[in-house]
């Protein structure tokens, strides 16, 4: 099938991106990303510590991925922008999420800043993913500021509600030509399927899998929902009627 | 993995039924089969005509598949009984599908006729699964009427409107000891698997992939939908949250 | 306005049904019922107790109220017309609502019990008005069984959750020529304005008023909800749409 | 009742705005704006021609209503603010919705040049009412930068769809001390009053009204649902229950 994702030059064949946090054992997460089939995984810098002893989030990652650090923790731009250089400066690569989160509550990103930081980054050379809150003029000012990819949110970071902001990001893939990943909220494989069904280019999950009571059945469950959701937007899928239509003849059959 | 779906004594490794009606072409019907992975195949048993020259439904129904020879047309219990033993001895196997209906426009099923029906054939020997207007009580007697599985809907037939009983369809999960398998209006991947989430322990799809531009793509779609679904179901789904929690690490990061 | 909801010959001037259970303090249900402009009020049969020197649910009644006694308690069709005809006996006039409830987790109808209940009584000359799960062809069956109208269920009884039958009703709305009043899970002015907006002919509400914090201005609220729904229904609603219209010119207005 | 609105010091004794955009005739908004209890009522300037010998929306509206100019056909922050001006000028008093936009598919409006209009508007003693893309960073960009209240937007404007950003606007509600008023999306009472049990402050209707068949009884219906979601938000809602909850005593009646 010659269905490709092409994120920064990279052709991507699947379309579950995947997070490292709230797993409560690091040692099942190579057996996650395994299932999940992902490959690309974002993960907190902070986890990062190449010096250290102890063991690194790194260490569980297998090779073959893309590493999308994010610059959670940053509260405006340039702490963003500082944040990204880190990573790349300690091997992560080029590849960014930009998170920028002033609201402790509800986890919900700074568009503008946000923006300022994409701008940023993407003139020095980074492959530039935001995170941001579902807005077709926001969205429009990161593909100006070089943004790789959009990733607006279904509903806040770890509430598991789904698309929530539907009509929304439906919008955004109406009239956005980069790919819209949707990222947050997500926490069935039913709203993955969702999502992929309406045309959304690849969702990130982090949350519904990490806290499942069995995380690595759970990644496989959305590398298949992932799948599925894809398959179906290109398959066409039948439209909404009022009226029945019997898939089997319904009368006269035994009268004839 | 031990998660076996038994009806009528047979083992079944997919969860996934699939239907033969409105298919523009019949000769694509085997790689449909093949894709969606159903071993449980429903056809009006009009189409089945042993005598006929012209090509007839079964040829397309590959033999390890059981085969579930459906009602449609019958109006009341007597008709839907005796399609049902014409189906027996015709070859078409023992298990029936119970169709009993009178309302042309949204082709609601009679639960009254449809459990007079059931208890006729169960005593007869037939593996019944009867189709349903989701109902807890109605439920109830058609486990006691012999039932090997109930089929609810969750909207009319060829609506391909989802799960617009979810409620109803939650109570018989809830409630009901025998399998349910949610029949009707699953219109697409993302629907079967919100069924098989909830605890379903099968979806019959029919219009959804017959209808779709690419119906071969949508069976493999629906395939990898329904082992998503029940995959998320056995994992143990994570509970929604009103506020959010984040995954990563979120404050003091440059201030250390 | 020429819009009269006329059941069992009976002019009503309200569409605003109402229970009288659960109320912390019987005392305010004369207020209730004044703030709702209910003129029709349901009460189970066993707090009707003409002999008791106790205070009576009957004396918080005001006497222009059509009296609505329902058969809470009732297992099965004959246990409901014993209680029926009890409440006619005592001086509850005519006017009957059906509930036979086997289930005690989700209070589900029993709808062929119903069916039964609801012929004999009609034949008994009461105002027969089943309590029902939503199901075409059962409500096909209550108005050949004499019923004045069917009262579909929008969730189980007591979970405010709302129109969860949502379709199931709007069905029996296009399709029954007798009054459909929406009964059980309304939960707040939102739902019973939705169901009127849809052509509901009137809606009964009990805990959803009962258990607020001020039922007075609940019922108030509901009142206005419902008279909101029908007038949106007269006025006809214009349909959604898919992209935007402005309301107010858009373009060139600094440029003329 | 003690439940004021208060915006840019005027008490509000009703809690629905209405637009007079779309009208058949201009001939019925008088008739419009007194069945919809409305006291503030938003144009657009365009309409508004002092000069002209022409009518003039104006003369439609009653003299004791606020005048609510927008600010429509502005593509940026310094033309929403030309606009301010000339409708002060013109006689049109202080108050302002402020809307910018340039996307003339979904009239979505640009956060961030709201942002500033409402800073230099508020700076010049405008009542400054924004419209805006649910977004609680921009909310409170918006409260520092001197709004009156914020306008978020339900749906995009004039399809009728409802609610669809309903979990963002929830979380305004939550966060922000301002009133918060639902504007655009809005298509049935049951949205209005939804909105109103929210917490939201007031709402915002135009095409809902104006595209009805009847406006007049429909501006009824919707000051009806406003009323009634209010009410409904004071009296505080009981919460929904999976399970059932009798209103009524269920068992034993017949066996006592």
């Amino acid at each position: 099938m010659d269905d490709k994702l092409i994120i920064g030059g990279m052709e991507l064949e699947n379309r579950l991106f995947i997070g490292t946090g709230k797993f409560p054992n690091k040692k099942i997460i190579p057996e996650v990303v395994k299932k999940s089939g992902s490959k690309v995984i974002t993960m907190a810098l902070r986890r990062v510590d190449l010096n250290s002893k102890q063991e690194n989030i790194l260490d569980y990652i297998p090779k073959d991925c893309i590493l999308l650090p994010n610059t959670s923790g940053a509260r405006n731009a340039e702490e963003a922008v500082r944040i990204a250089k880190l990573a790349r400066a300690m091997g992560c690569g080029n590849w960014i999420k930009i998170e920028v989160i002033s609201d402790n509550k509800y986890l919900l990103p700074d568009n503008y800043e946000t923006i300022k930081a994409t701008e940023m980054l993407a003139k020095e050379g980074f492959i530039v993913l935001p995170y941001m809150n579902p807005d077709l003029m926001v969205a429009k000012s990161l593909v100006n500021a070089g943004a790789a990819a959009v990733m607006p949110l279904g509903a806040p970071i770890g509430t598991n509600r789904g698309l929530q902001t539907k009509e929304l990001i439906r919008i955004l893939i109406e009239e956005i030509d980069i790919p819209i990943i949707v990222d947050a909220g997500i926490g069935k494989p039913s709203h993955a399927a969702q999502a992929m069904e309406m045309g959304a280019a690849a969702v990130l999950v982090n949350t519904a899998i990490a806290t499942a009571k069995d995380p690595v059945k759970m990644a496989h469950a959305f590398n298949l929902s992932v799948k599925a959701g894809r398959l179906a937007y290109i398959s066409k899928i039948a439209p909404e009627k009022k009226y029945a239509e019997a898939s089997s003849p319904l009368t006269g059959f035994l009268n004839e």
